[in-house]
């Protein structure tokens, strides 16, 4: 089975000598080739190259004139597994309420615990699905989901299950993360250490003796859990063998990023407050900076300083945070577009963050991010544009015209 | 021909008692019907009630079941005949210029002008053809579009006629605005007057012996036309016929809205820069206030202060801006999501101001923006959400599933 893709406009490699992470000044150097082809075989891809050295037939053939292929977006950070949106907590923020006192008043994440304690398996499962079926669409081609609506023992474990469920049927990969400490339930509000104990004695044991997750993650912030509290979990989860990715720095200097390069995690997400202690701490190691501008444009809160980061020499990652209280979208390529308006990312410096660095963030860079010979065939085919400037700069449009997953055109399933 | 949808969750009404315009507090009260029916007849809304009293059968028969009926977004103020994107101006942006630096450096509107100029009329139809089908795909079933990137005699016919084109083959009504004081050609810096007179002189009375529009704009405000200037233009476009909406205090407080006011403006739009002063200008007239959020959001500028507006009794409306150089979108959910996010409006307050209220800067009140017997079908049909707050709420996703225009399911034409 081949797949041959000819007259492309422009091939976004975001790829040249294999690497596998791009840092500081190098993401503003996106690596393109205008007018070209590209042969997928069995799944990877097999050749690229300028269009006069074309093959000249293959199993199927998709012309491309006027259109950019791109890889797919790897979304390194989301929580698309949940009973139900909560847009009457939006509401509430609109009337004046903070997304602190919402949390407070036992609304935000406890909110989504209640509902996904209630929620049958299948009910998530299919709910999860459609989102994932959504994003697929707008061009994502490999995925982090993360459990943490649980907050018992049984509900997250419920979670994660759904989670290998999506794995076991999903046509893109996906990475499972352990958040059993994304908050902490009402009942353990005068005891946390018992349920940072419930978390590490009895959910961590389960999780990995079922195989059930990649990474372990905790929201070390402002009212969730301590940098303390933190090594705690994240050192336990690696006696399982999980490596950590963690939330930080979303509501305050709480010394969330210095947690994750000591506790050496994948990476640390959100950073909305990121100074040059936090920076000086990122180049130390070699934890990724990924941020979530989704958010801070839901929320209304400070967007990361990504041009600090990056003109320090960091690798910065973009990923979606899709969630149904401070982040309800996955449409990557419109984070793209918030990292150019909001945090003055260069459109290269944006793709390169969605695609290679959101791979790493996931262990899949040697797999995906990247258009390079022998990786997974998951790339994307733009509507007719005249550069790639035009993804982030068309803030409101799903330029996604054609979705190919391992060598195949997507086709999304028809909802009911 | 009829077509009945059938077991509807919530049909959104925006309209109760004929009224034509919604006011202040009256906005926050949107009228529902839940779980419900809608019969259209030849085009026309025929009936609608709760499903009890369903017809029993019809032409075509849809079932929305878990699904939202809205009356289509009316849409009044975009810019949508244009040549070329302008996302070199968006990356220069990034690099750090400000939207007025650019259009000094001749960037700008007078990017768009040259281009405009130099470009075949059918082309300009094609594109802003495929524009329109995008927008119709996103909900809209009334639209305003504006000349402006004219601004030679020849050129501004030449947009107001592609407009013209396109209220021919338009599934969907269409109302052309004369702009040709969108900005100061450079060849009449130093000679301003002489601009404004082929404006008057010229430029006017072809458009109107050739009934090429309906309104006639001038963008109002520092750097482009002054409040003197606009009543000079706006008069002599009411001895022709032509109702003034006029762009102003996007840039600054500079009188713009008194100028429209005391012009009798159907509308002043923008209205970033809005104090007590025009607040109290617009209280005295009857002109409404329009608010483009998407033009804030892609420029950084200051939103405008909708609920202050809202608060002191204005009937608030909202609008899409769609153009190359500020708003590069023109989907309408993500314009009621900013109103929402940003400035605050509730869910109720936004769907009205970008139905209703723009029906009626439009002057098609009488016949769009709400669900009333009598009206044109023009209405959308989300996906299975569980309450209207959803739409601005899920600020990245499509929620629009099918698109009703005269009672007939619209297809998007496929492209090539």
């Amino acid at each position: 089975m081949s797949l041959l893709i000819r007259n492309i406009k422009t091939l976004v490699l975001a790829e040249q000598n294999p690497r596998r992470l791009v840092k500081g000044a190098d993401m503003a150097a996106l690596p393109l080739l205008h007018d070209a082809f590209l042969l997928i075989e069995n799944g990877r891809i097999a050749r690229f190259g300028p269009m006069p050295e074309c093959p000249e037939r293959a199993g199927q053939v998709l012309d491309a004139r006027g259109r950019l292929v791109f890889p797919s977006w790897c979304d390194s950070h989301t929580h698309i597994v949940y009973a139900a949106s909560r847009e009457e907590e939006f509401v509430d923020r609109i009337r004046g309420l903070s997304y602190e006192e919402i949390a407070q008043r036992g609304g935000g994440i406890l909110n989504s615990a209640r509902r996904l304690q209630a929620a049958p398996e299948d009910d998530l499962f299919e709910s999860a699905l459609r989102r994932l079926h959504e994003v697929i669409g707008y061009g994502t081609g490999a995925i982090e989901i993360k459990s943490g609506y649980g907050l018992t023992v049984e509900s997250e474990l419920k979670m994660l299950r759904v989670i290998r469920r999506l794995k076991a049927v999903s046509p893109i990969p996906i990475k499972a993360t352990f958040l059993g400490a994304h908050a902490v339930p009402l009942e353990y509000k005068e005891r946390r250490q018992a349920y940072i104990d419930l978390i590490v004695n009895e959910m961590l044991p389960q999780v990995a003796a079922e195989g059930l997750a990649d990474y372990c993650d905790v929201f070390c912030d402002k009212g969730f859990f301590s940098p303390a509290e933190t090594d705690q979990i994240l050192q336990a989860g690696w006696r399982y063998g999980l490596k950590p990715k963690i939330h930080a720095n979303e509501l305050g200097y709480t010394g969330g990023v210095e947690a994750g390069v000591a506790n050496r995690a994948i990476s640390v997400d959100h950073l909305e407050y990121t100074g040059d202690a936090e920076i000086e701490a990122l180049k130390q190691g070699d934890t990724l900076p990924t941020l979530l501008p989704s958010c801070a444009f839901f929320l209304g809160i400070p967007y990361s300083p990504a041009r600090k980061m990056i003109d320090a020499g960091l690798p910065v990652v973009l990923a979606s945070d899709y969630n149904p209280g401070s982040s309800p979208s996955g449409k990557m390529s419109f984070v793209v577009s918030l990292a150019c308006i909001k945090m003055k990312m260069l459109p290269e410096e944006a793709i390169h963050a969605a695609t290679l660095n959101g791979a790493r963030a996931m262990e899949l860079e040697t797999e995906l991010g990247s258009i390079a010979v022998g990786k997974m065939a998951n790339v994307f085919i733009s509507a007719p544009i005249s550069s790639l400037a035009v993804v982030p700069y068309s803030f409101g449009s799903n330029l996604v015209e054609r979705v190919v997953l391992q060598g195949k055109v997507w086709e999304p399933p028809v909802r009911q």
